[in-house]
């Protein structure tokens, strides 16, 4: 606890970890009982569950159920320390992280380093329609969406004109991959169960939730089987699925569509959700540039078969920024790597210098379509419905377990999904005057905002 | 639904509701059963319930936990609809309500009116303080000061100078009346037990929390016995109570102090939190203007007996807008003047248009300092401690229990109260980048933050 403990320790290992996503947050728990100083660094202050971010943006669950504090769940963890902030370059020559915090930049030696940054959303080369269609990476991208979410339903329920109205009461998700999936599944009990007897000017089951995939079918990387399952559950939810369809223009009040027969269209709404594609964290890039690693188009770098970098023996690059035995960006991959990564460091502290590649054990994928309805593969056995259902639950209940927040995130998903309500439905008062600047005022004019 | 309907009712009295906090809130229930058509609008989607606001910025319970949506509590009341919008100017001559919404202008025609505005926080003349010291008084408000409370623990973490270590970790409460000493009673549970273990380069036990007001006593509303009871109990946490005491100056990094015996000083903290008074809505100025009531400085309007404005029988003002008997700015107030505009509008429809004037009644007051901890008033009789802590619990969560969030609510309280923990601890990215405005940075410069 003295200030002077670092230099106390000099002698020891030293692990940097960059990211507490699900890949640095395995690696540093698979080191608590090595003779090692972990600092583990993330430019936020909570490990974010990302697999239900999607019941964030839609009001079943709070922020603070699905992103415990990382130094909470690390707090036991003695050899760990945090550090908040950003990482903006790592120097392999000089073997240190530089850091960019509020309170200056640092500069961070190390013995081993663990990248484990992760990826952002991708909009294919034309960000301009980030403003638009927000992504579901992040708390606050969550956040923000639930805002627009039910802002829109607030905006039906003004004085406006019919075709209006519509325009507010259709929510397109692009992209039909796990997340787009739950999203729409959730719009659409949403519309259709949570929010009854709420509006007098429109009956919310009218909304219009359509997900669309330039792909020619939902949930890609599921086998066909299911894909059909999990089409047939969101149509009998009430949501459109557009598939060969592809986006090329998104603005304030809709959105522009390029169908597979070469036909375009548009479709007037206010709310769009970016589900759509992942860009590898630029981390990746400059470790490319200096190791001479291949960066692929999503930004990320092959790897060795140990997740080392070449010529860096000391640097392993895991989760959804490796590009490994294509791997897809999957929680339990970047779970399995970082456990590789760590206990690698472990081995050869003990003096076991030989290289075992890594070697992902399959341990099946999910997603939930709505309550009571999800389709889980494990192998060749495929499970859909109910008791799909209860296997996503049990698994997810599960992980949260670790990090303390079962009893209310239970307490929360029983309210949520038995009863009618959605408990966090909270517009905050920064995303409305953010928003005003977004939405096209109509010509009647505004009267001055007071403050 | 059709769009026709508010045609079809154009017989029927129109009443609108400005504000959705207790005194709009109670106001438009009590008309449940009376055959009036009701607009309630609010600038935000949910009823706050303010006295569990330091909650909020303390981690201990989510925004929706005490947020309820407006038109999810009315969603039963047939008579009664809720816009999103802000009241930007009530015309009495005309009687109707300018209203500005996310999709333009409205006017909303009226019969009779209760304004239940409400109060904003009052920086008494040095609106500058703001941006360093944050109010209490919505939820942007707990959600700002909760990414500065947790973000001061994480800044403290990183390798800084000793002074500047001790300045993160120094929270001023400016005002002692109960919001003030609940948030300082929190923020002194939470570095005494619910952060422990969580830092390696401090311990949180090392937090002063300070709480100041120019008045010589804490809880200037309450009776002598349970003021010297809270200053105790505050003490006892580790909080440092300083009477007396003026602020004259705030800046990012402390705030200047004036003593009751004529010295001034600084105290350096990056924490500083604004609970010192109110402001009523401009809103009363306005009324106050075309009416020709007196509007004191805290801004609230001085009302007739029954609470209409004088020459306006139609036009009600209740709750912290209301100036009447000197009554105090409580929920309890609010509550029971909405109430009685209320039921003044059914009795005069039924036609019975005697003059009935306002009386309020006192159920007591309370303020709760910590877990366990809490004085109530109840007319002569003071309980404390353990047993006041359990009226207060009872209190609020049979007041909540209107709100369907008991469950819930009792649920987080569980396990933040009687567990370690706080749940909510997200600190979001755009508070971040918010304060990379204001935290001066340290001369060696840092690098560029990436996107």
């Amino acid at each position: 606890m003295s200030r002077n403990a670092p230099n106390a320790h000099a002698l020891r290992h030293r692990v940097v970890i960059v990211g507490a996503g699900f890949g640095g947050l395995f690696a540093v728990r698979a080191l608590r009982r090595v003779q090692v100083d972990v600092t583990v660094v993330d430019r936020v202050n909570y490990h974010l569950f990302q697999p239900l971010l999607y019941q964030v943006a839609t009001g079943v669950l709070s922020e603070g159920d699905i992103a415990p504090p990382i130094r909470d769940v690390l707090r036991k963890q003695d050899n760990a320390r945090v550090l908040f902030g950003e990482v903006v370059h790592v120097d392999l020559a000089t073997r240190e992280v530089e850091l960019d915090t509020l309170g200056g930049a640092m500069r961070l030696p190390y013995d081993s380093l663990i990248v484990a940054a992760g990826a952002a959303q991708s909009y294919f080369g034309h960000d301009e329609f980030a403003v638009h269609a927000p992504g579901m990476k992040t708390i606050d991208d969550a956040l923000e969406l639930r805002g627009r979410i039910f802002g829109a339903f607030e905006m039906a329920e003004l004085d406006c004109e019919a075709a209006e109205r519509d325009a507010w009461l259709t929510f397109v998700v692009v992209g039909a991959g796990p997340t787009g999936v739950e999203l729409a599944g959730q719009i659409a009990e949403l519309s259709r169960r949570a929010l009854r007897a709420n509006y007098r000017a429109f009956d919310p089951r009218s909304a219009r939730i359509i997900v669309l995939d330039a792909a020619d079918t939902v949930l890609p990387p599921f086998a066909k089987p299911l894909q059909r399952r999990a089409h047939r559950d969101l149509e009998a939810l009430g949501v459109e699925v557009q598939l060969g369809a592809m986006v090329t223009g998104v603005d304030a009040t809709g959105l522009h569509v390029k169908r597979k027969d070469g036909s375009t269209d548009r479709i007037d709404a206010h709310t769009k959700i970016w589900a759509a594609g992942v860009q590898a964290s630029p981390l990746g890039a400059s470790l490319g540039d200096q190791s001479g690693a291949p960066v692929d188009r999503a930004g990320r770098i092959s790897v060795q078969h140990d997740c080392t970098l070449p010529g860096h023996p000391e640097v392993f690059v895991v989760g959804d920024l490796m590009s490994l035995n294509r791997l897809p960006g999957l929680a339990e991959v970047a779970m399995q790597s970082g456990h590789h990564a760590a206990r690698t460091i472990a081995r050869r502290l003990d003096g076991d210098t030989t290289e075992r590649p890594f070697r992902y054990i399959d341990l099946g994928t999910m997603a939930t379509i709505a309550r009571f309805k999800a389709v889980v593969s494990i192998g060749r056995v495929h499970i859909t419905g109910l008791v799909g259902w209860l296997m996503w639950l049990v698994v997810h209940l599960t992980f949260l377990t670790g990090f303390k927040n079962r009893v209310s995130a239970l307490a929360n998903w029983t309210i949520a999904f038995l009863g009618r309500g959605r408990r966090q439905r909270t517009i905050t008062e920064q995303q409305v005057f953010a928003r005003t600047r977004e939405i096209p005022q109509p010509k009647g004019g505004v009267a001055e905002r007071e403050t």
